[in-house]
């Protein structure tokens, strides 16, 4: 049976009954219904004549091919596509587009000119299935910049399956016009841009090939944890979920480090989880209240294995199309990291390196730090250089901070002068090369705020780097252990982090630890560390030095006493690393459904008002007064 | 380099240095520094000797084998092996397990007696690595049960990785003897059992096969979609999460149904997601708050294509080692099912058939039907029998129901007289072919209850199937659209599925949908539909016959009229479908982390109170008076 007697034996003919003498109906009321004999139209195509390339992207459909599918070495095949109309030219000519790419179809010479009509009347976008023949397009017709160029589908039956019955919020033919809260409020049509379609598939084909690295080549278990556990003492602010027990609530998980160590314990000792986390941050951009990570955790390992393993594991999944990555991935120390960048997330290949001025200055009482940016001088206009120099002060207040602009080496000396009296400046041109046309950043005070201040500045700044380096990885290491904040001491990462050293009372700032960064093109992409795993050490840290009540902790406690193997490992932030892949501006470019930076679904208006049988079931009353 | 210089060289040497003479210390303060030259430890073992298998599963890793890996041919290595102590023999000998299995280590013949006497103070379960040497085990000792039976291996040191430092709430050696309770408040105890091992990596491959199958093979995408989203409209109880904005609240997703019917409208055109989904069930026994569905949608497709995609994917992902199963499934509509086994869940394998003996009762004012369980009469003890009735009798008040056990004829004649006045007995007997030691089950009332009752009968006594069809597939199909609950017309399954036939105000209650259910043995492990893509029909549905109020649908109503392709789906409960092929009494049993029946997580003590902060952060008061 060929598929012209399977569409008139089937349910397509009862839906190609509604356009009669070609002729389209409103809106075909279609539906396929079971007696569509899909498997054997499919079967035809398929498996028969081989016409369909490995992927099967077209079984259990009634398509024979996508839109991006056809070749000129398709002509003479009756085909069937699907797909939304995209545009139509001289109705005749329809451009069909589907998540793969598009093909044009032509109405035959003999067409009616009601058909012809009607074409033009079908709204942009609507839904179309056509049954036609693949022909070569005449000469001039080619179109080398569409996949499916050389062909063209003259049309013998057009199915009008569903057509658009509203004003759509913007063109699809232009992708940069749209407004993102727009483009977010009318997601299901946003996703159609090829762009979004290529982020969630590359997304899809990324985290593939990174679960057959870890299981098929690297024995890896992948283990869901729950999302609905106990609050975490500390750390990022999280969601409660009040339950109908009154005034009892699960938290959302920030991350599942408490319950993929409660793995280890339980000798799942190569752990996984494409893990879903969540973070009630407020309005902070470029964040999402949910987000994903890739959760790695194994026993009996250290530092320099679980870096290995993600050079391997990116090396292997990175997309060839790409370019390739280069490991091992360079290492800086936090202490390297900041002398010389300014920051623990440096973009190594285009940043200028800090260098320490204090030296040429006689009585300096601060240390002095400085940036020479060459040739610069034109790059930033007078009104970026204020900018900059407000968002210093704004962020570094105590750091004595200027933002030299080398028109006249001349003036230049003598600002230089007025700034740092006695300041040998003849040995700073000559140490630094320092010419006309350089721009000079200068911070002074306390040591890693003027440090952080040049790094804002190699943030905002990033030389030109021609380069085959386009995927600049670096691994931050040895980052202190603990910090103060508002006089208080806690962990520059969390808890659970392994000392280098033995901690006493004395060197509780010093005591680097066993954690990593994983540092993409001057964005965090991951960060881990060598666990904690004896319960001693672990109740110290929480107790003696964090000064966090020990109960809340009690369960991960118990487990170290109970069988605990050394254990490590790392979670990698796939929202930003897609981003980075993708060349986005944000992270919600690759995410299918995001909400916006104050965490609102603009699609469906979530969150919505608590309803009076929610704040029956869970107890709840909102307050009406504001105490904080 | 050799392993022993490895060993050396590294700090793996200041480790060993804690155990002077042999003599291990309480606990070694043992931490795998950066030091340790893994990468050459692994090198030579893995990539140099090739003595690995191709998993693996010893990269990155201070071990060279896992427990579970050395055979007599690898008798003469020196290895390195890492694990718990799980029992102790004669001072001597030392059973170590990990994960993936066992291995004996045995103390040198010269070994001193104070290193005898210590193994014998290490507490079992502790952490331990191993370095030694293969050799095959004296004839009389080998253990045909075990892989590593063949073999010992002589220990040469002996490292004490994290000694057991509480009272372990059960013994690992005896797995049925822990109640369950205990076993998921130590979850990290429990899962050191070779059953759960088995379990979560069956799981973890499963899904894996799955992801495989969708899309390397059949060009799947997967799309994460939020679990922060919008209330539905009826379904399941959501749990609500409070945000900042006074009032205001997310719901956790019960299914990403509405978010793949967008995606649909957006051209991904073959979704898949392995997705957490969430019901606040309260206390139903073998739910979870939280759980996993596979989910599958796909454009341009109809039923028939869905069941196939589903019978190729699970043929492709069942274990081998636990048999094939046999595709295509049948198939039974609704009312068949409901006719012959008294469920839309029917275990077709091990059921009972259900016969109409309506006819043989003249006066008959309701239907009556019947389910003959032959040589069944010892099977039920006097006090399941009325536990049984009892079961029906509440289930099912209005049900006229008898359960009679035959010893004899006679008395069975009489019994059946005095309920049914006039019954044609002698035709019922032959008919039936019913003898001494039968069980007959007769129900009268209305058609669905009382088949429904019988079917419960069914559901508790399964008949000895001694069959190769371990795997009972059936698909249910043809459900009804709407059913009447409280006099108030509702969707069967949900208000998205596409009817199979016009509705107008007369066949509200006629109309079937194009919905389908899997079954496995007697269990729902899926169901799914093809959807309305029609938007006026879509309105009409929820608006005129539902009386949902439109706007709280109204994101989807609109991406309906936005250009949606006619598409459906399924999701499958991979909980449930591990739970079967794990052969567990609960679904629990492969879930790494599941709370209670009262949705309480015994391991971290969640839910806990809500905190102050909390309650001021998301202006929750907590309703000191309950109201209903």
């Amino acid at each position: 049976m060929n598929i012209e007697q399977n569409l008139m034996s089937s349910n397509l003919r009862i839906l190609s009954a509604n356009i009669k003498n070609n002729i389209l109906t409103k809106r075909c009321k279609f539906s396929i219904a079971k007696t569509v004999d899909i498997k054997e139209i499919v079967k035809e195509h398929k498996y028969e004549s081989g016409l369909h390339n490995n992927s099967n992207v077209n079984l259990y459909t009634s398509r024979t091919h996508t839109c991006d599918e056809l070749r000129s070495e398709d002509c003479g095949k009756s085909v069937i596509l699907c797909g939304w109309l995209e545009y139509v030219r001289l109705n005749r000519f329809i451009i069909l587009r589907d998540g793969y790419g598009s093909t044009q179809l032509i109405t035959p010479e003999n067409a009616s000119t009601e058909l012809n009509d009607f074409i033009k009347k079908i709204p942009l976008e609507s839904v179309l299935m056509c049954y036609g023949k693949v022909k070569l397009r005449p000469v001039e017709e080619i179109n080398k910049n569409q996949a499916t160029g050389m062909i063209e589908v003259i049309v013998d039956q057009l199915l009008l399956l569903n057509a658009v019955d509203t004003k759509l919020p913007f063109q699809l033919r232009k992708f940069n016009k749209a407004n993102e809260s727009l483009r977010l409020k009318y997601r299901y049509v946003d996703l159609r841009y090829p762009e979004m379609q290529y982020n969630l598939r590359l997304r899809s084909k990324l985290l593939m090939k990174m679960r057959e690295f870890l299981i098929n080549h690297r024995a890896f278990v992948e283990v869901e944890t729950p999302t609905l556990f106990k609050k975490t003492h500390g750390g990022a602010q999280e969601f409660i979920v009040p339950t109908h027990e009154k005034g009892k609530c699960y938290s959302l998980v920030q991350s599942p480090q408490q319950l993929k160590q409660m793995l280890m314990v339980g000798s799942i000792d190569r752990y996984f989880q494409v893990a879903k986390c969540y973070r009630d941050e407020g309005a902070k951009s470029d964040r999402q209240p949910e987000f994903t990570q890739l959760d790695i955790e194994m026993s009996f390992t250290n530092q320099d294995a679980v870096m290995l393993l993600i050079e391997e594991l990116l090396s292997f999944v990175w997309p060839s199309e790409l370019g390739k990555i280069i490991t091992p991935f360079p290492r800086l120390s936090y202490e390297e990291a900041m002398l010389t960048y300014g920051s623990d997330k440096p973009d190594i290949g285009c940043s200028a390196k800090i260098s320490n001025w204090t030296k040429y200055i006689p009585k300096a009482s601060k240390e002095v730090f400085s940036l020479v940016l060459k040739n610069s001088e034109d790059k930033l206009s007078k009104k970026q250089i204020n900018d900059l120099k407000t968002l210093i002060s704004t962020n570094y207040p105590d750091v004595k901070f200027s933002l030299l602009n080398i028109r006249l080496l001349k003036t230049f000396k003598e600002n230089l002068q007025k700034i740092f009296n006695g300041i040998d400046v003849e040995a700073v041109l000559a140490d630094y090369n320092i010419s006309e046309h350089d721009l000079v950043a200068i911070a002074s005070g306390s040591k890693y705020k003027a440090l952080s201040a040049l790094g804002k500045i190699n943030e905002h700044f990033k030389i030109d780097y021609s380069s085959d380096a386009r995927w600049r990885f670096v691994w931050i290491v040895d980052f202190p252990l603990f910090e103060m904040d508002s006089n208080q001491i806690q962990s520059v990462h969390h808890p659970f982090t392994q000392p280098q050293t033995e901690i006493t009372s004395d060197n509780l700032l010093e005591v680097k630890g066993f954690h990593y960064d994983l540092v993409l093109n001057g964005n965090e992409v991951g960060g881990g560390s060598i666990r904690i795993h004896d319960a001693d050490l672990q109740t110290k840290v929480i107790e003696s030095i964090l000064n966090i009540p020990i109960e809340t902790m009690s369960h991960l406690v118990e487990a170290l006493k109970s069988g605990c193997p050394p254990h490590g490992g790392i979670a990698l932030g796939v929202d930003r690393l897609l981003s980075i892949l993708c060349n986005t501006n944000s992270i919600r470019d690759v995410i299918a459904f995001p909400k916006t930076f104050e965490g609102k679904d603009l699609l469906s208006g979530a969150p919505t008002e608590i309803t009076t049988e929610d704040r029956k079931r869970y107890h709840l009353k909102i307050d009406n007064v504001e105490k904080t």
